[in-house]
């Protein structure tokens, strides 16, 4: 994929002049209240936007809108896809009704993931921790692009769409946001232009109105390509596409997580042991060689692994944080503590979530059975 | 379009081994009585087939069959669209199950019609003039692309297989049928491999069977794009597509029908002026260029469209035909004679059928609208 970057340059030493210039996106400024009771937004882990001020309007105004997100049913649920599931929730309890498109044709054509193998890995992982995370079945849509099938007349509006809006960009553009095209890439890219477009039809949501899509910052040529072919679609007509950015969270070792290296990441089922002995013996840390040096010299809480983990998900009081960062980086605090305390916070969370999630899955079973 | 032959060449100088051995297609021999009964098949207006033979064993052991045809809501309903129309009928009786789909997306994509367009040109043309020719409701589904919209479950089975098909097929096979690709048409391609392959899907017919693609034969590209990828892909399983190859009548003046130019082809409901100007002003003759040389000469029918369009359509009768072949053939009957034969065998088979049309129009509306 092009246009991908480092996300452990960006946790490290997070440019985000660079990165919204880079892409031309606006940085989250002057957000409502209640954006900036949320980490999320307060610690810019969700940094950049296109066009949110019509979405802050229809929360401001009571009004409808959509936030639509996708999911690629591969590999486990891991604490880095909590940042999204948490954006979808925050904006459900404001009002938003959510659209979560299980990409098993993207998987098909992308990886030949059979569509059983999709529904399946779907429903275990993604739907039941969406659910034991706290989104809300009510105003909340999830289909499968293979089967959107509530009622014929839907299904035809969706699909039909896909097929419209080929008709409306080039083979160069898809080429600029998947560098090498293939048949599959290209129909797996038009379904998801109408993932994120369909919610604005007669047949859904009945007009146009406001969708904000939330994404990795690596996803934005996605968005463009969505957003500029809506506007040339004459019929029907589509209000152009909001966005949001939010940063990777660091895999264990400090790159990406990685679905094929279960020691990339921490699965939201892993055991108070497994996660112990993932956080000990692979999260990277911002520490010194020795104990003596880290005493001297002090952490790097900013290039710490652990760290980023309390930062993005698991200490959301910020008194607290800046107290284990000053701490850290003074060399009062040990790789070893900052481990420990991460190791309890994950496995302090993980305890109610994994009850939820037991009961979930019997619902997810039954939701999207 | 590559691969598109001069149907003039065709009719003129029918070298059928030639167009044969260029597709690859079988000649159609040795079938049983019943087809040939039937004029088109008697003489070779449907001239060549591929895997015909697992049609004629279902219909021999009366077992379930499809014939699939895709129509593409443009312009005018004219005689030459009767020769598809009159092999479903065929099929029909024989105890096929009808499957129509109308292309508008493809359209769409193809000629940025709108959807609107298409559906009321598919009604008022086409749909009315094949339930006018004889077509029955009864086991016939005609849907449009855009709408496939019985039920959810089937419809995202149909667009699904669009949608998987993709991963199977190459640039370069696409290329090989169209010539210069767009994302538009590649869509449209796909689409229309899943109209010929979706009636075999457990939310359709529920398993593979016998699905008769009948196709003009400069149709063949799409054939074998449709076959080759429908034995690639693993699950759902399809049986290979049986196809059958006929002969474009005759445009007025010889070369193609074409729906921008009016004068080139008698529409279903010209009135018997109408047709008698037409015939008389604008049919290709095969006559010499005096009454004199004529008589002298003789004519020759096989270029004539007059005599053409009685041998395709109008004149079932093999005796008659031959007798006026031969009397054109010996200069006994001139072209003003054959003009007159043909025009008022036109105007008989229209009272009757225009007559019908007023019905089947209202019909067309209240099946389709």
């Amino acid at each position: 994929m092009k246009d991908t970057f480092n996300p452990w340059e960006v946790l490290g030493d997070i440019d985000y002049g660079k990165l919204i210039k880079k892409f031309g996106l606006k940085e989250l400024e002057e957000l409502p209240k209640i954006f900036m009771e949320n980490v999320l937004f307060r610690r810019k882990i969700v940094f950049a936007h296109r066009d949110i001020q019509r979405v802050l309007e229809a929360i401001h105004g009571k009004k409808p809108f959509v936030v639509m997100t996708g999911l690629m049913p591969t590999g486990k649920f891991h604490i880095g896809h909590m940042l999204l599931v948490q954006q979808l929730i925050f904006y459900q309890e404001l009002g938003a009704k959510i659209y979560i498109a299980v990409a098993d044709l993207e998987a098909y054509n992308a990886r030949g993931q059979s569509l059983e193998e999709s529904r399946k890995i779907a429903l275990e992982e993604y739907i039941s921790n969406y659910f034991a995370l706290g989104l809300k079945k009510k105003n909340c849509e999830i289909y499968s692009q293979s089967d959107r099938s509530e009622d014929g007349k839907k299904s035809g509006a969706y699909y039909g769409l896909q097929n419209l809006l080929a008709r409306h960009i080039t083979f160069n553009e898809f080429k600029a946001v998947y560098g090498e095209i293939t048949p599959g890439k290209m129909v797996a890219s038009l379904l998801q232009a109408s993932d994120m477009l369909h919610p604005q039809l007669r047949e859904f949501e009945g007009k146009p109105l406001p969708v904000l899509v939330p994404v990795g910052a690596d996803q934005d040529p996605h968005l463009r390509l969505a957003r500029d072919v809506s506007q040339r679609i004459k019929t029907p007509r589509f209000m152009q596409l909001s966005s949001t950015y939010h940063i990777f969270a660091p895999g264990l070792g400090g790159g990406k997580m990685s679905a094929s290296d279960p020691n990339s990441f921490i699965a939201m089922d892993d055991s108070p042991e497994v996660v112990k002995k993932k956080i000990n013996k692979y999260a990277f840390s911002g520490g010194q060689a020795t104990l003596e040096e880290h005493r001297k010299l002090g952490g790097n809480p900013d290039v710490d692994v652990s760290y980023q983990y309390l930062r993005v998900f698991f200490e959301p009081d910020d008194k607290k944080l800046e107290e284990i960062y000053r701490l850290y980086k003074q060399g009062e605090l040990t790789t070893g503590d900052l481990k420990k305390i991460t190791i309890e916070k994950i496995n302090n969370f993980f305890k109610v979530h994994q009850r939820k999630l037991v009961k979930a899955r019997k619902e997810a079973e039954k939701y999207f059975g």
